[in-house]
């Protein structure tokens, strides 16, 4: 029914937490989830979920990661934690070949991520026991906090998961296994998993996927204006003492890759800060740190990506909500007399770091910004919201809809908010991703007809995947096409699945969350997008047609278009019989 | 349209708060709002209200306090005081003749509501400035702190509104006004009013209830088996060894009465701890501290009270979760292991009060209970759910519906959980207030017909004098009849209304409350009482016949029992079409 990762995990929260639950409430759960695939010979597949009712929107919440936590976990014989109630204390939670034990955090309480991490390991004795933990803004309950994992380097950061972590006392988890995650089949995983990795080392699109990751993509991005620059006010970004894109060409710093479980992409990049060697930021780090603050320097955006792993932040929400000040300040909304003094204008690096080290520690203005955008511009108040770019209290993942017309229905509709994990559409709209997938004709990437179909039909696919276990990167050419996911997913489970099957479990997954929210009292106004993108036009030219997608979307959804709602029929036909009982109590 | 207090101010929590803003965000309302007879010469009126998002509940919540704090805030010239935000450091907010000013709190915090009233008083050079304060327990989000005003004696208790206070980081808000609340007809009020203070002085009713207060009716009440004893398990307290009722005659620790604004009752008990006067407990602490613990010693429930009063603590809620607790130690379902060694049976006055302490500090077992009786079962698991006796989350007061079946559906359906105060209807079914209410044929408590129509009416009617400003033992004989409450509020505010007039209005009211629970997500299955009221017999000698009184109450109530849903043609005819839109969407 739900696979495994957050369908799930989805379906424990679903039952489990009440609308009554706050996010911070002992009560509420945190579930560490992995999938099917996780921790077998499957490639590209290091994944774990985080699941959560969200302090950054109030409504369902989940983050994933990759690294080496999410195996480990499968190996110490367990596919899926979970976490209620609240420590007196902080607390570690110690799990190894099938046992569980809470020992005392106190000791690591305060420290950041990075020292927590190799605090853990050393005291435990066993330097390759895998670590999940949260640095001072989780523990701070700054409300995008993150949880970090394999020595501060990967993080599941979306959604506040860290901030519920905090909430718990539970300061880290640290996993280690022995044992071996069995197949059904695995002499035709093991062939499959020869096929994909060699696709890895001779298809081009993957060859350059692993020569530059994700942010050495940021300047095609830039260039097709799928990247926001200043708050998402300016498509431009360069130009008379700004000179802009090359300066955040991540290639000029780097010092080397790194992998994460059985993967042969070696996507992650590895650069110096301080004189050390740390994980480089990311794609989506370079742009909301980077671009979308002004800040046009790939040495300071390091920095700032490091030091917010260090505090266990997300660097999305943590740049989209500086650059959400910035924007205040430079108005004259707030002015150095509400910044403590700091001259918080666009581009202005210092004034960055240090709003960096006042969130994590809810210091002065830092502990309005600690709130997120959403909350901070209503705290704010004088007209900011104006500003304040998020769907459902979550800061817009790096692509900017006016440029990919589908991410319009996606941001403005997928149960977590501003997401991009959950059905990115850039690949499949600028015909760089070849699918198996039964999409609508795309002409272009700026059409409306059929976004709202392709929306859903990828969302319904990433669902599968990601619950499934898979990175969202499988699909960059590694594995052909969808079909051949499913025989690795038959080869895992001994369950041959057809296209079709596995697009209904992602959307019966999908409309899981869906209706967590719809339980939970989120309505219809909130499938909305700050206004700024509806009416602004963006670097691609146009605004995001929102109002041309929407219905479509709605109608291939099967969601009541008035109240967004999965009608009753929907979730019969997609098996969800006790949850349609639930929301229509008929 | 909603008068005031919950009326008021419920409609700007419904418009401003969101569903998925919790009750300890920054974005969370608390509204201190008084009524139109506050302040003016009506007597028995001197009530203020606080209105949020209740932590304890996750929906509605509001709590009312007597005392000079209320009419103090309309001489200072303010109907309604709205806080949102959070403040960065401990915060005193201080109003005084239409200036509002903010004040470093820091030396208050960590002080307990009467430390910081004096404190605050004498710091601010005016001894009779009234002061809102919290205690520790609301600094340290203690899920049902209150409020406690003049001299922490008087407080605004339930729904947990202390903790959101100490969410927002403020400790007291002080009040002075040398304004005067102008009415519209002054001769015609003065005349009303000294009708009302000549009735008090030689009703029988009026004068039994100056000479005993709500304490001194604990044997009488529990004769009838409307108190709850040892965690709502036995109708019996007395026998060998416990020797029960007489034991919490409060006559016999009477020192002295007091009085609120206004008020010729002089209802308030003054009784001596530990060589001081203080505020002595009413019949819901000597119920919820005293027999619903097993303890039956009044000096201890004196101090109980007090205690609870210093640190800024429910008493319902507090007495209520310790018992649940006693209940789980004695059934072996928790031990002294988790009770950080504690003995915590029924009766163990001593460890009942370190209970207290541990709760106020959030220390040991006490941050548990800390979080009241729904989150500590779910906390403590291992089958204890079955003895939480709570509705949505609060505590039932303590009148018993297995008494008096009328309470049934109005303990199961009012939308703040387990209150008394917006609906007791045991002097209409014992056949003590007489009044103008169009009630239906009440043969006596123990009838189920009718009693759906019986709660409905006497909701709509205390929701129109409780938001106009009244204390709800205004109706205890002094005004002989609703009328009389008109007249005066025509006097007051120039309106005369027939009482169909003002009924609609508390009907409206009650109905505002409960479309806020709805938007949030209160399913129908939240209406409902734990499961020993209705399968175990009271000292009444029957159960709480809910199933027979539920389908009445909806009916009458015109809300869709399935959904437990006011019908889109009921917000029609109270004239609630923007909500009836919010709700239905269309």
């Amino acid at each position: 029914m739900y696979v495994g990762g957050y369908g799930t995990g989805g379906r424990v929260l679903y039952d489990n937490v009440a609308p009554w639950v706050a996010p911070s409430d002992p009560m509420n759960y945190l579930i560490f989830s992995t999938g099917p695939v996780t921790g077998t010979a499957t490639p590209i597949a290091g994944r774990y979920t985080v699941v959560t009712k969200s302090p950054m929107t109030g409504f369902f919440g989940d983050a994933s990661s990759g690294g080496f936590w999410g195996a480990e976990l499968k190996f110490s014989g367990y596919d899926m934690v979970v976490i209620v109630g609240r420590a007196p204390k902080p607390t570690l939670l110690v799990i190894r070949d099938g046992g569980a034990e809470l020992k005392s955090a106190e000791l690591y309480w305060g420290m950041n991520a990075r020292e927590a991490d190799q605090a853990i390991r050393s005291d435990l004795g066993d330097r390759a026991i895998k670590v999940a933990v949260i640095g001072q803004a989780g523990e701070r309950l700054v409300r995008y906090a993150a949880i970090m994992n394999d020595n501060a380097e990967r993080t599941a950061a979306r959604c506040g998961v860290g901030a519920v972590m905090g909430s718990k006392m539970l300061k880290a988890v640290a996993v280690r296994g022995h044992g071996k995650v069995h197949v059904a089949d695995p002499e035709r995983l093991n062939t499959l998993a020869k096929e994909i990795t060699q696709t890895v080392k001779t298809n081009p699109l993957c060859q350059h996927f692993s020569k530059v990751g994700t942010a050495g993509d940021f300047a095609f991005l830039f260039s097709l204006g799928d990247t926001p620059a200043y708050n998402w006010s300016k498509g431009d970004f360069g130009g008379e003492g700004d000179p802009g894109v090359e300066k955040l060409d991540i290639s000029k710093v780097l010092v080397g890759t790194r992998t994460c479980y059985i993967c042969p992409y070696l996507c992650r990049r590895v650069v110096k800060v301080n004189g050390r060697e740390v994980e480089g930021p990311e794609y989506e780090a370079v742009a909301a740190l980077g671009s979308n603050c002004g800040i046009d320097d790939i040495d300071v955006v390091c920095k700032m990506n490091d030091l917010c792993n260090l505090y266990g932040l997300d660097v999305i929400s943590t740049g989209c909500t500086l650059a959400f000040a910035m924007e205040c300040y430079e108005r004259g909304i707030i002015t150095s007399e509400d910044t403590d003094g700091i001259d918080l204008k666009f581009g202005n690096a210092e004034a960055a770091i240090e709003m960096i080290h006042r969130i994590a520690k809810r210091e002065g203005f830092g502990n309005v910004l600690a709130e997120g955008t959403r909350a901070a511009s209503m705290l704010i108040g004088r007209g900011s919201e104006k500003y304040a770019i998020h769907v459902k209290g979550l800061e817009i993942a790096m692509h900017d809809p006016r440029a990919i017309q589908a991410m319009g229905p996606h941001y403005a509709c997928t149960p977590t908010g501003g997401r991009h994990t959950e059905g990115l559409t850039l690949g499949f709209e600028i015909g760089r991703l070849k699918s198996d997938l039964p999409l609508p004709p795309i002409k272009d990437r700026f059409q409306t007809e059929g976004k709202g179909l392709l929306a859903k039909i990828v969302e319904d696919w990433r669902a599968f995947q990601n619950a499934s276990g898979w990175c969202a990167f499988s699909d960059r050419g590694a594995y052909g096409g969808q079909l051949k996911f499913l025989n690795v997913f038959a080869a895992v489970t001994g369950w041959q699945l057809k296209l079709n099957e596995a697009l209904l479990i992602g959307e019966r997954i999908f409309n899981l969350k869906k209706c967590f929210n719809v339980k939970h009292g989120c309505p219809a106004s909130e499938d909305r997008l700050p206004e700024r993108l509806l009416t602004e036009k963006g670097k691609a030219g146009t605004v995001c047609k929102l109002h041309e997608t929407l219905p479509e979307y709605y109608r291939v959804r099967g969601w009541d278009p008035k109240l967004s709602k999965p009608t009753k029929e929907k979730l019969e036909e997609l098996g969800l019989h006790d949850i349609a009982n639930d929301l229509y109590q008929r």
